[in-house]
């Protein structure tokens, strides 16, 4: 990758593209607007499974796609551009002017080339509807939310002919999954402010995705430009590398110079919602002194992001004064940097907040630009000693007050959570979170629910991602292995989105959402019936799980080991369960109906393909045996045996050739 | 390391040793048996931390004190021989003969050597106490009581002294974690089964351990010895590279060729109990065939492992054949090695398993030696589908009948679990536990929370075995990343014994363990300080963080980065949080009162502190920044953003050296 490449003039960016191993890119059309396309991926299977392709949900974009031409020096296509032109009540005007200062007033070498094509922004016109939350309330279904609806629906209605629906059991703390998603239900979550669109209507390129508790848990991942050890091209390629992986949106938390090109660039290639930090790029302005910010340069920042198509603002404004002292006995202090920020302007100045104070003019700017708001938790815990203390729920309710004002101002609202908090303490966040801020979607980072692993904090906090997740929250943010030691390569963000995805789904699962067990079962059965390639690919990251087989388990003999002959003819776990379905299968219905058993019917189904599958093991094991009796090899009393024995006795019978 | 050393002929083993980095071994003397050295790590701060060393548990034995001699060739100090002669009621004899089966008739090249020291095994006297359990019955404190009460108490009389007991909050779930913890109460937790020590009466090598849920959590790793892909040597060196970074058992889980051989080199050189499956070898000498077992060759291996000193046998006698026919319709059938064994043992001959039916007969052999039970989930889960399915629930109902006769006959006993079940399922799994088995001790291998991420099972079960620690789980049997896909390899064992470190403390944490915070605070004020050194070495793997570190910054900048002028001296965290405290000192009594703020000392004290350190802050800020401004780098909104910031700063400033 680029990973050396100067902050300098934009070289041409590379990304990486084409299909995940196994995977094919597909389109959906919904009934409701045959003009959408809308992505799934399908893992297809190998015709020993016998089964359809399992579709799961595709954040990756056109990227994935091998008949879409990708080129980063043009951007996406800018599809979204005419859903919001038929809706009318917008007008496209001359923006803001862009200025040195926007790009920290670097030059000539230093200046990272401007993105190619620019764009006229669009504006609300002055009492016209825009935002998906005022459609909402006036009972419009948009473009956004047919397509949302049909993205989520993935594998619950072939699932719900299957009648596996009964299977998804769980407990949902409160959460109303529908059986199905459909684009009224879609409209009303997001009219009772339970769930946001983040689609800035200048993001003509995204894909809209849905972020609330009663659809399928999302998760973020952070990236942003550093003046030292990373580049412009690296940014994007780290954009399109976290959205291969699963990322649902991504932050770009770029300081230093260039903040303004870099974000362009990544906007216009991004298929995802973008969120940003005003107050970063704000404080850059006024030379990194937090004393010197004011409303003025705030309000230009978010014109010029507004106008650039970010799609949601992580904005402090419940850090109020009266609150900054509520943090003097902290272990850990203020650990948010927009936190710290206004901390240091609000005692400076011996002021109130002004994000606080001109929270109405923020609103009325964003809703222009249906620019959702992602609350910060400026006084979250650093550290397991400050956990839900006074001053973090202090400003969880004032985020609860803002909420209501910013619904009221017609915008789409979620809230960002902590943090650092042990596992006991994490459903009251949740369940505090719900009540003050009236169910608006829950945004937490982690939580880590211990301090003392740097270097493995993706597991820390992904023990308690996934349980509040779980208890409700609609997004994740990732965190990466490199958390509180450095900054994050393009493996470390890798890590953390796979790390997350597993949150995530757990989550799911656990809250009873009636198609996320299609995906566990269908690898279950993979494994179970020695179909490695299906088990690589159904799973998260079929690189790594095949690169780890390939450590014991030469390529060549794969198809040998595809059914595997690891125990030899006399003890097969596949065999052992033939015998106790035939066993079963014969069975008197008294003995059937004491046990509880399935219907003869299943039963005896069951046990012919297995007897059929039977014969292709016994002819396979032969075969390898052949050459030399099945060394026993270690075989840890898990399901690891399997590949442990299987791997042993392939390299005995390859040394026997 | 020895990684490709063949199976033959043992060569000298070699293993890790020395202390961890920034740690240093300890060992305290109980009150109540002077003779006894109770090991303890210190995790030594540096100066400008102005706090005492941090102790931590220490399963790694003789092998990080510096002092020792370790020589594998002769094993570790036996004394424990001592301790269990002078209790008496015991009898030296000459042991069974080891007979080529026990290697798997294997000879010449093929044979690993025997370890040279042959000890006579010792064994009850007909009627007389031996026990843990009977002597906690009969009242008696043994020298394992007294040792394992010290080991356990680790800091928590200090943390009583400094009165942080109150900040140890939790949900304890009916857990009754003591202040501090007396030999008493070690025997009286033993005695009422809620707890075991596993220490065989041969296994003289052993510093006792507590398996119990008022205990601190505990982990095992599985190792074996592998025909092919691993030797003799390499399973010691894992053995000791486990209890290095935490592993508080081990399982040898050895298959094939040499099992009795490799086992005795691993219980001469193991501090931690030893666990095996003796079904494993009783296989092997049948030849595999699971048909062909009976109970004299099983009875005959036990009698061959209780006399080598193991600690505790998974034994799979709850695997009953009228429930066989019950996991007939799983989607992943039995996957348990030991359960597929005995389900298949059972069709064939059509018969109720043996080991349930001699069990009485099982606990007067392991009761002379005091092997402890872990009964074995023979028939747990292989999958989400599968999770809490009444094969599962109907062997543990079993497992909870032998617990009580084990109690009768005198013998210790602990009871597997699963395996793969989904979030909202965990708890219900060890409410049942509790319920059925009389509160003897759980011991779970994960959960796997999900089934979609291969790869990366040590984190799909990482979360189900935090949670499950949390409700009671006693002891979590760790994963790896190869679970599914093939052996652990060195690097994989670190990784799943980290993976589990973290689980079992963030389970102590959530359960109010009363000591268990002092590390995390310990860790979060270093960080906040900028202490690097002290936050890699008070982590779980300092050599990790400080790797990740050292990535982005340079080890001679180090003192430096030390006090961290990552953000310039117009924005430091640190100097923000000073502010804070200033003001917050400078505040009305009212005004405090009001905002319930600490009282004016406490303030006072952290402000003159802060104000102290602050000095030293400028002073190198501004050495750094005079040779060129800050540049500002990429700041996520995290604590990652004072690394990076950091590590931006120090290269552009060795830049301008």
């Amino acid at each position: 990758m680029n990973k050396h490449t100067p902050a300098t003039a934009l070289a041409v960016p590379t990304v990486t593209t084409g299909p995940i191993a196994g995977s094919r890119k597909a389109y959906t059309t919904p009934d409701a607007a045959p003009d959408l396309k809308v992505p799934v991926r399908e893992i297809v299977l190998t015709d020993a499974a016998g089964e359809p392709p399992v579709p799961v949900y595709d954040a990756s974009g056109p990227y994935t796609d091998p008949t879409a031409t990708i080129d980063p020096e043009k951007g996406l296509a800018r599809h979204r551009t005419a859903w919001v032109k038929e809706r009318g009540g917008i007008e496209a005007y001359q923006g803001r002017e862009i200025k040195p200062v926007d790009n920290g007033n670097v030059s000539g070498a230093h200046l990272a080339r401007a993105f190619p094509n620019q764009h006229a922004p669009l504006r609300a016109l002055e009492g016209k509807p825009v935002t998906q939350y005022e459609w909402a309330k006036a009972g419009v279904i948009t473009k956004e939310m047919i397509y949302v609806a049909e993205r989520e629906n993935l594998g619950r209605q072939k699932m719900l002919e299957r009648a596996e629906a009964a299977l998804a059991d769980g407990e949902s703390f409160g959460a109303a999954l529908p059986a199905f998603v459909t684009p009224e239900f879609v409209r009303s979550e997001i009219a009772r402010g339970r769930a946001i669109i983040p689609a800035n209507i200048n993001h003509a390129e995204l894909e809209p995705m849905i972020i609330g508790r009663n659809f399928l848990t999302k998760i973020n991942a952070n990236i942003g430009n550093s003046a030292v050890t990373s580049s412009v091209e690296e940014e994007i390629d780290k954009m399109v590398w976290a959205i291969r992986w699963g990322a649902d949106t991504v932050m770009d938390l770029s300081t230093g110079r260039n903040i303004h090109n870099t974000r362009e660039w990544i906007i216009r290639n991004a298929p995802v919602p973008i969120g940003t930090v005003p107050i970063y790029q704000a404080l850059e302005k006024v030379d990194g002194d937090p004393v010197k910010l004011d409303w003025e340069v705030y309000k230009d920042t978010l014109i010029e992001q507004c106008e650039q198509g970010v799609d949601y603002f992580t904005i402090h404004a419940g850090v109020r004064l009266a609150y900054v002292p509520l943090t003097a006995s902290r272990v850990t202090g203020i650990v948010s940097r927009g936190g710290s920020i206004m901390a240091k302007w609000c005692l400076a100045h011996h002021r109130e907040s002004f994000l606080y104070e001109r929270f109405e003019e923020i609103c009325e700017l964003m809703r222009k630009y249906d620019v959702s708001f992602s609350l910060g938790d400026g006084l979250r815990p650093g550290s397991i000693a400050d956990a839900n203390d006074r001053a973090q729920f202090a400003e969880l309710e004032t985020l609860g007050e803002l909420t209501r004002i910013a619904w009221d101002k017609g915008c789409q609202v979620m809230i960002e959570g902590p943090g650092h908090v042990p596992m006991h303490k994490i459903k009251i966040n949740m369940d505090k979170q719900l009540k003050e801020c009236g169910e608006a979607p829950f945004y937490t980072l982690g939580p880590l629910t211990t301090d003392i692993a740097p270097g493995y904090d993706h597991i820390t906090s992904g023990i308690g991602a996934a349980m509040i997740g779980w208890f409700g929250c609609a997004m994740l943010c990732y965190v990466t292995p490199k958390e509180h030691l450095g900054l994050p390569d393009r493996d470390d963000v890798k890590t953390g989105v796979i790390t997350y995805k597993i949150a995530a789904h757990a989550a799911d699962l656990a809250k009873g959402h009636p198609a996320a067990q299609v995906r566990d079962d269908a690898l279950s059965r993979a494994r179970f019936e020695f179909r490695w390639q299906d088990q690589f690919n159904l799973g998260l990251d079929p690189d790594t799980a095949c690169a780890y087989h390939d450590e014991t388990l030469p390529k060549d003999a794969h198809k040998v080991a595809h059914f595997c002959s690891m125990c030899g003819p006399k003890f097969c776990s596949m065999k052992i369960t033939q015998d106790v379905r035939d066993y079963a299968a014969g069975l008197g219905d008294n003995e059937k109906a004491a046990l509880g058993l399935a219907a003869e019917a299943g039963m005896k189904e069951m046990s012919d393909k297995f007897n059929a599958m039977g014969q292709q093991v016994y002819v396979d094991a032969d075969q390898v045996a052949a050459g030399k009796p099945a060394p026993r090899t270690t075989a840890l009393d898990t399901e690891a045996a399997h590949a442990a024995r299987n791997a042993a006795l392939v390299k005995q019978s390859n040394k026997a050739l």
